[in-house]
This record gives C-alpha cells, sequence and structure tokens, in this order.
C-alpha cells in the first residue's frame, strides 16, 4: 500500500461519511465531543470536582489526546493541509484541544479551559456532512427566507425598547433601580419578551401603568416573528407537499389542484390519485 | 350460566365500552379513579391532613379495596390472566393499589404512598377505549406527524442552551449565582422559554447584555414549534376536507357546505353523510 | 299619547338599537357604566379615597340613581317585567344598584359594595345588542369551533401539570417551600404557562432537571392552542374572503378558485374579476 | 448659479433620496442620528458620565450643531418654510435639538435633556423615505388589517383584566399587596401576558386557585392575536402570488416558479419579470 494510498484511506474515512468505515467514525467522534462535553459541564460543579476532579482530568486528558490524534491525522491526510488548518472547523479544531496543553505547562492559565466548550461546534460539521437530519432543511431554509423579515421585526422592537426603556429611566429614576438608561433597556427587553425576572420592576403607580401598556403591546408585537415563521412554513410545506412527478417532463412542485404540469404544460394525473403520496411524503425526497 | 359465560360477560362489561353496561363501568370508575386523586392530593395539604386524617385513610382504604376487587376480576375473566399483568396498564393497576398495603404493614414506607398518583394514568386507559374524544386523534396525529422537526428544534436549543449558560457561568461566574456550568443551563432555559423566575439573574452589565439577546434570540426561535404545529394542524384540517370526490369528475377538495362539484358542477353526495369521515379519520389509515 | 304607545316608544328606545333614540340611549348608558366603574377602581386606592371620598360617594349615588330610574323604566315598559327580572341580565342589572343601598342602610355590609364591579357585564349587552364589532363574530366563532380541541388540550395540560406538581412535591418537599400537592400544582402552572412569578422555585438540582423539562415540555405543549386558532382563523377568513355571489342563487362562500357555484352548480363569474373584493371586503358583510 | 437654483439642489440633496447626493446625506444624517443616542444612552450611566462627562458634552455640542444646520437648512430649501416648521417632523427636528441649547442657557433645565431621545424618531423618517425595507410593506399592511380584530381582542382582554383584578383585590386583600383594584389589574396584566414579574403575587390559596385560572385562561386567549396576525399574513403572501394572470384563459393564482398556468395549460409570461410586482407591491394599490 503506497502512502498515497493510505491517505487517501484515511480522507474518505475522516472526512467522507458515505462508506460503512466514514460513518463509523463519525459515530465514535460525535460520542467522544458529548462525552468530553458532559466531563468539562460535571467539572464546573464544585461538589464533583471536589470528589472526582482526578477521573475528571484523566479523562480529559484521554480526550485531548484522542482530538490531537484525530487533529493530527486530518492535517496529515488533508489535500492541503495549510487549508484545512486555516478553515473555520480548522481553527475550532484546534482551540478545542489547545487549552488543556496550556493549561498543562502554565497552570494558572486553567480558566481559558472554558474554551474547549467549543468543542460542540465540532457536533454541527459531523451533522451537515451526514445529512441525517433532513427535517431540518426546511425549518433552515424557512427561517433564512424570513429572515428580511425578522431584521425588520428586531429593528422596530429595538427602537421601541430605546423609547420605553428611556421612559421608564425618566419616570422611575435611579431609586427605583431605573439606574440607567441601559438598564432601562435591560428592563424593557425582559418585559417585551415577556420573560419578567423581577429583578427591575417600576415602583410608581404610572410607571406601573407604562409597565402594563409595554406588556400588552409586546405581547402583540411579539405575534409578529410566530406568524411569519408559521405562515413561510406553510408555503414551504404546501410546495414540499406535492410529490406528484409530471408524466412529461417528470418535475415535481405541482399544486394539489393542478390539472396541467406548471414546468412543460402536460396534462397531471388525476388529483384524487394524486392525494396518496401524501401519506408518505418522505420517500422519493433526496 | 356456565363459568365461561360469566367470564365472558365480566370481560365485555370490564374490558369493553360498547354496552351500556360497559360505558356504566367505565363512568363509575373513572369517578372513582379521580376521587381517590382528590383526596391523595387533599391528603397532602398539612392543614386538611391534621384535621381529616382519619376520614382520608378510610377513603383511601376503601378505594383500595375497589381497585383491588376490579384488579383481582380483570385477572379472573382475562383470556390470558398473565399477560394481562405483564402488561403495561396491569403493571399500573398493581402499582396504584400496592402501596396502600404496603404502608397498612410498614408503616415507615408511607412515602412511597406517592406512587399512587399513578392512578392518573389509568384515566388514559379508559379515555382512549371509549375514544369519546374523537377530536383529539387530529392533535395526537398532528403532533406525531411534527415529531422528527421538534426533535430537530430541541437538539437546537440544547446546543444553543449550553453555549448561552456555559457564556453565563464564565461571564457572571460563581459570585453571581452562577455557581456551575449547570446551573447556567438551568439559567438559559429559564430565560429562552420566557419563564423568567428571577431566582437567578445576571448582575454585571456584561452579563445582562447578553441576557437581553438570549431573551431575543430565544424568542425569535421558540416561534418555530408554534409555526411546525400551525402549519402542520393546517394541512391535517385541509386534508378532513379533500375526503369527498365528486361522482360526475372524481374531483376532491371540496368544502364541507358543498352542494356541487367546484370543477365540473356535478352533485355532490348528502353533506350530512359525508360528515362521516371526518368523525372517525383513523379507520382507512394505516 | 295612550299609556300603550308611551310604553312601546320606550321598549324601543331602551331596549332597542336602530332608531337615533335607541343608539343616543345606549351611548349615554355605556359612558354612565364605565364612569361608574371608574369612580369605583378609583375609589379602591387609599390615596385617592382619603382625598375625595365624598365626591366618590356623590358620584356613586347619582350613578346608582340613574341605573335605579332605567332599572325601573325597563321594568315598566318590557312586556312582561317578571320575566326581564328574572333574565340574566335582569339580575345583573339589580345587582348593579342593590350594593349602593344596603351600604346605605348597613354601613358594616360596605365591602359587598365590590358586587357593583358587575355592572362591567352590562357593557357586554348593549354590544351584543348594537352589533357594532362585526369581526368579533369572527373571532367568537372561531373560539366556538374550537372549543372541543381547547378543552381536550386543557385536560391534557391538568394531568401533566399534576404529575409534575406531585412529582416536585416528593423531590423538593415542604422545606423547599413545596409544601403540599396543590401547591406543587400551582407552580406547575406558574411553569407550564411561562408565567415564572418565582415566588415558589425549586432548590435541589434534581428539581432544577425536573423544572427545566417541564418548562420545555410546557412550551411546546402550549403552542398547541395558538396552531389550533391560527389554522381555525385561516379556514374561516377564507370562508369569508370569498363574497362573490351566484348570479343564479345568490349565495357566496365559495372558493377563490372555484368555477361553478357549490351551492346550485350554476356557473360562476371569471376568477380574475372576483379577486377585486378581497381588497374592500367589508360592504357586503351582514 | 443663482439663489433658485442652488434652494433647488439643496432641497434635492436633503429631502430626496434618489440622487447619489441624497442617499449619501441620508447615511451620514443616520449615522450622526444613531452615535448621537449611543452618546446620549452612555451619558445615563453613572460610571461612564463620571470619567466621560466632557467628551460626552463636547460631542453633544457637536451634534448638536450639526442638526442646527441641517435644520436651518431644511428651513432655508424648503419651499414653504412655516409648512415645514409646522409639520410633524418639523417639530421632532426642532425637540432634537432645542434641549441642548436650553440646558446650556439655563443649567437647572438638564433634565430635560431627555427629550433630545425623541430623535430616535427622525430615523422613522429616513427609512419611509428610501424604502429600503421593502418587506415592512407586507408586515404594516398586515398589521393595518389585523387592526380591527386587535382592537376587539384588546377589549375583551381589559374586561377580563379589570374583573380578575377586582376579584383578586377583594380574595387577598390590601395585607397580600393587592392594596387597591388598580394594583389588582396591574397584577392580571403581569399574569395574563405572562410576564410573571414576582413583585406581586397571591398569598391565600383561593388567591393563588383564581390566579392559576387567569394563567390558563389568559394563555388560551393569547393565542388569539397570533391566530389573527398569522392568518392575515397567510393571506397576503397568497395573494402576493396570483397577481399573474394567464394570457390564455386570464387564471390566477399561479405559484411563483410556474412557467405554465395550471388550469389550462397555456404558457404564462417570464418569471423573471413576473417576479418585479411581488418586489414592489405598492404602486398598483390605493
Amino acid at each position: 500500500m503506497t502512502q498515497d494510498t493510505l491517505k487517501h484511506q484515511l480522507y474518505v474515512i475522516i472526512f467522507g461519511t458515505h462508506t460503512p468505515a466514514g460513518k463509523r467514525f463519525d459515530l465514535i467522534l460525535i460520542v467522544a465531543i458529548i462525552s468530553s462535553l458532559i466531563v468539562l459541564i460535571l467539572d464546573s460543579v464544585p461538589a464533583f470536582a471536589d470528589q472526582w476532579q482526578k477521573e475528571f482530568d484523566i479523562l480529559e486528558y484521554i480526550f485531548t489526546a484522542m482530538f490531537t490524534v484525530e487533529y493530527l491525522l486530518r492535517l496529515y491526510c488533508s489535500p492541503k493541509p495549510s487549508a484545512y488548518a486555516k478553515s473555520f472547523y480548522g481553527v475550532i479544531d484546534l482551540l478545542a484541544i489547545l487549552p488543556t496543553y496550556l493549561a498543562f505547562f502554565f497552570p494558572a492559565a486553567s480558566f481559558i479551559g472554558i474554551i474547549r466548550l467549543l468543542r460542540v461546534m465540532r457536533i454541527f460539521r459531523i451533522l451537515k456532512l451526514v445529512r441525517f437530519l433532513q427535517d431540518s432543511n426546511l425549518l433552515v431554509r424557512t427561517l433564512a427566507m424570513s429572515q428580511r423579515k425578522i431584521l425588520i421585526f428586531f429593528s422596530a422592537v429595538a427602537i421601541l425598547v430605546t423609547i420605553f426603556g428611556a421612559l421608564m429611566y425618566v419616570i422611575e429614576g435611579p431609586e427605583n433601580g431605573f439606574t440607567s438608561i441601559p438598564r432601562g433597556i435591560y428592563w424593557a427587553i425582559i418585559t417585551i419578551t415577556t420573560v419578567g425576572y423581577g429583578d427591575v420592576v417600576p415602583q410608581t403607580p404610572l410607571g406601573q401603568a407604562v409597565a402594563a401598556l409595554t406588556m400588552l403591546l409586546g405581547y402583540s408585537i411579539l405575534a409578529v416573528p410566530t406568524g411569519i415563521i408559521t405562515a413561510e412554513l406553510n408555503q414551504e410545506m404546501k410546495a414540499h407537499r406535492s410529490l406528484v412527478l409530471c408524466p412529461n417532463c417528470t418535475k415535481s412542485g405541482h399544486e394539489t389542484d393542478a390539472l396541467f404540469c406548471k414546468h412543460c404544460g402536460g396534462e397531471l394525473a388525476d388529483p384524487d390519485q394524486r392525494v396518496v403520496p401524501v401519506k408518505h411524503p418522505s420517500p422519493p425526497e433526496e
């Protein structure tokens, strides 16, 4: 086996997702990432850290070793190692192992260990590659299509929140917890999103009246993103539903009451027969 | 009357739901279950327990006796007693009466009495059997059809909540109540679902800015499940309509109050008859 | 003018809504009801009550006198006075004036004055009569059509809330504020509706994990009523939109792409001409 | 260059938006407005104000000078200066600069400086003029079309909130924080909008039961505005589609990617040309 063949085989396993070995590699990697995240999270709990600090450290060293080997293999089998090292996921991969080495050599720097939580980003790469979550495409596309509307919505919320935050700062003042306009804006966001911590609340009757108005106004305004996403999803799902293929041009995407193919003008099958695929919509999809 | 006939008659009454006697049995059972639940709930209130402990105990013994008789009868008349005893509802039925006997013989074990609240599960069996809630099929089917999308949504929420929880743990630190990453995640869930207890709140300006971002981000993301369920319900409700076919042109998609086909003008079947499939949508499926 | 004519004319003014005098009467009445409600509300504020108690009392006497005259007139001009007195609104009308007389003669009974707030119910009668809020029909009908689905939804919520409330009572116990199962249920409702007062919150890690689960579960379940109402409204609005009249049978309610009247089978006008009424949907409505 | 030409050129730059110079002017203005808002907001934070008071004051003088020059130029180049001065935006423009002069000459009046936050309103004018946010038309039109339904909804909420607020005032009383009916209404709004600050909470079991009812009732009622806006948006988005007519059978309702009429199979106009009306939906209307 030449070195090039080995390189290529490694590449197919590590970067690819379609071979059985590639799938096994991805599965092991995802288990390792999630396990290392759980160790990191449990390590932050004082009660657990006191008792199992040593075990957590050993596990962390094992995971770091695994991820280091994986990183070096990726560098080795990648056709352009420097391109990989500079890519988004290349940097994430490095940041996922570097803190442990730094903490080992410079114990004082242990607080940067939190950067290791970026490992969670590595899950995205695997999910993206294997595309085993077909439905997420629909959701992501819907969000992408609504993004301009959502941007406008957030601009409106930003302006409203500034006005109400400043208004409450003037009405309530520092003596009631509204110590600055940014704090007033913080209160307005808590109120308009209906989170309502209760750490900053109006004390004066006028302030409470304005707060009540903010809540009601906020509530009906926040119905807007739900409306946008629902309407968009509705359109998307309808487009997906009509999996009928035109017998002439084999294109799909026809509305349920269409008589002729909208792509080539060929006559379509009877609408009542077409109802069938609605019940099993997944098979023909990519 | 032979024993087999008695067994069968009991079976029809206890397990069946279509005979008047079976319906009466189900009604009595559901009243007994709800009454016993109310007694259990009231028994947990110190003020009531102090005053009526004896009455509560007597009522509990009566209900347990009733459910024991019912359990034995079910065992007796069931064609395969062991299969019933091992089934999901067989175990629930046993767990609903066992704690009272255990608490009677081992008074120290009275805290396990809470298991009796599993009786609430028994209501589901009766509801499932009598199917008197036809509309719930539509709701349950909608939720079932959306489950993959909802799973994806929850994965995205889990990742977001981990990132924001860890971020706040780093920013705020133990001195401001964020004593560990799990606590940060707890805060992130409280914030992203807009519950907002206010027991863990950011104290630093930077933490409050990140919290404001979490709220706004969380709000627009949480519009997604609403959108999914609404769009799915919309399609389901439309699908209900299109069950009627025009006898003339065999096209579907007519509104529930239509008398004539909107495609060819042919006369449709009687609307009162057409209402039928809407009310029993399950048979033709699966 | 005979007494009967006077009676009838009074009846038309007081109970009717179509004559100019009837409309003026309704308008005066609605202003009086709202004014008297504002006086009652302000009277409950200690600071205002201390300063203007006398003025509030005088205004209340004036309103009571007005409503008493109105009540007597209604009794007088009603064709069946006893039927009116026993009707729902007849009782409300009496309850709206009685407390003031009782408080006058038995000063100790002044706390029952709160019953006067039932006057707010009287607004409904006027709104119902004048029907000046046409759109509310659509909303009310939508809610009415969804009521079975909403009932099922609330049953599911009730069962969930009982299970989670009892679970938290067992996990957290009285020492952490969960003093009884009803208090646990109260906590579960606060959490599942995302209100989140923060007066009862879990203290133990296990309790917080269950709380986080409740929030996420609750949130996706609570998307259901929004979905139900939206889907129902969508159907209703679509039905409303197609205000096209069939030239043959003059019935409306056709879908936007219908070619033939679904009521009589008569041919309809061109769909592209029918798009016009969509822009001015109110005039032809009843 | 005559004075009239200068006036007109200035007018085109300052009031117009279509020339490159006009666009540049708008961009500079919007940056200046947002910068001056940030300075005002930071100035309200005690920590920043202590350290950079002088720098903030200088920046504020510069912005005021800029806006003053702009205001004078607008007055100068406007065809009817007095009409501009009395217009809505003319008054806003004046209020945006006046407080700084007042604070300079009467230092005691510095608290009115908050009026300068009205500058945020000036952003709206620019956005409105340049119309670079086409999608916002759809959102605004949807909200405008739903406004009657939303008004009815708010009336219903107002009545419910009054009833529940008064009920809690009677049940809980001043000793539990419900010191007056308005405070009860404030609590009811906090609860029904699911904000849930927790500053006013029921203490008695009966009060908590009513609160639980308010939450559940409130939640299902608040699904209504979401439903209204979603259904309206859905209709609006569908209406966008049906602008294309088939040249053969003159029917509309085609999907945006259709090449052939789905009713008769006739060829449709080029999709790229058809996209046009979707992007500029306002011209043909009203």
